[in-house]
């Protein structure tokens, strides 16, 4: 499994992906699931991968391999004209690599299925953010659904959907994401450190900061047994439970 | 879907269940899923229920009759001598109803499918918990595991995860219970209100306290709102993340 949270916020996008891949529990290896391109001053993109990592690693080496081979430039994402454009034809890429592993059938063969979070910002058009399917199709986020999650997603969307505000700080924004990773570290066998994260700040058009986290980080550390005695504070504030009387 | 806990405390035995029922998000209706069976001084038996509808009431149904068919009481739950074969019978019985609706298959069916929660005590021995599989066979809660969650179960878990405590009184639990409901509840539809409760007090040999907890409930309402603002507050209170210097 894995876990990916990709939000936009009103100073710009944060990514954040763990790096656990699994073939069953006794098979366990650390990938990389959060990958960048950028053209400083132009534009910047950021894209989180989760599924089969035949499929995934594919999506991202034939997106580079276009960037990289001048024949092969034309659909490029460093050159397509706008952030809807890129999302095809990461999507198309996508639809291509799992077809092929599937042997050409036209049904996301759900084996060798994958989901992509994309996002990034290109010179005179606003950041946007997509979830992107093995079909090749996708979806916005929006003020309505300001963040997307892949993966396993359950564990730490309570945290996420009481605590999210699209005026929070980058660093507020890392934290939240931090409580919401370990809370499902916590959980989830097949979600596992390190995370990557990646900021994104609004016009700047190239990378912001980037950040992977281990098990020997003192903030993570301190998030990760302080979230704990947070919580039972937390309850513990709430007003007690009695029965009605008979 | 359907979320259910069952806890083994020191004091005793605590359940909670939600009631909706859905086949597709356009077809939900509110069903009990939380059932009490007792021969007053001699044993207290609870049991929840999530999957199949058909299953399970089908399920809840011979479990009934046997008890009062007297030609018919052969095995019943309240003859047998042992919380392990009330167990027993209840796997059985499930299996049954399983195997029929599939047409006799061997195989528990994923359509049919559906899982039991079954606690109680019978007089001079310890109360137990058990967690019972479609194919009839289970598992037993312990000191490693003194809880059991069916159905849609991850929202809910890191709070009992975190807060959880054998020590705690039936009160307390309670409003850990509310929580994780709540939190569930605001994140999946397949997850509603009214919820069910239902205590054992250890040694009691009769039904403790029961209640359901509905929107109009002054307390939900508190916990449900007041949580939001505790976690928030729970959130504050962790040290801020900062970039490392560059």
């Amino acid at each position: 499994m894995t876990y990916c949270v990709g939000m936009i916020l009103d100073r710009g996008l944060v990514f954040m992906t763990d790096t656990r891949t699994n073939a069953g529990v006794d098979n366990i290896s650390i990938f990389r699931k959060l990958f960048t391109w950028e053209q400083p001053g132009e534009r910047f993109l950021v894209m989180a991968t989760a599924g089969n990592l035949a499929t995934t690693q594919a999506v991202v080496s034939m997106l580079d391999e276009r960037n990289r081979t001048p024949a092969e430039r034309n659909p490029s994402i460093l050159e397509a004209p706008s952030m809807f454009q890129v999302a095809r034809i990461a999507g198309r890429t996508l639809r291509e690599v799992v077809r092929d592993s599937a042997g050409g059938s036209e049904a996301a063969d759900p084996t060798f299925s994958a989901t992509l979070m994309l996002g990034g910002q290109i010179a005179g058009m606003p950041p946007r953010l997509f979830m992107i399917y093995p079909e090749g199709n996708f979806v916005e986020a929006s003020a309505d659904t300001p963040f997307f999650q892949l993966g396993e997603t359950k564990y730490g969307r309570p945290i996420i959907l009481r605590t999210f505000d699209p005026a929070m700080s980058f660093e507020d924004a890392a934290k939240l994401l931090l409580v919401s990773f370990d809370s499902t570290i916590k959980a989830n066998l097949s979600v596992g450190l390190p995370l990557d994260l990646q900021i994104y700040e609004t016009d700047a058009l190239k990378a912001g900061r980037a950040l992977r986290i281990d098990q020997s980080d003192g903030y993570y550390q301190t998030i990760s047994t302080g979230w704990g005695a947070a919580l039972r504070q937390a309850f513990q504030s709430l007003p007690d439970f009695s029965f009605p009387a008979d």
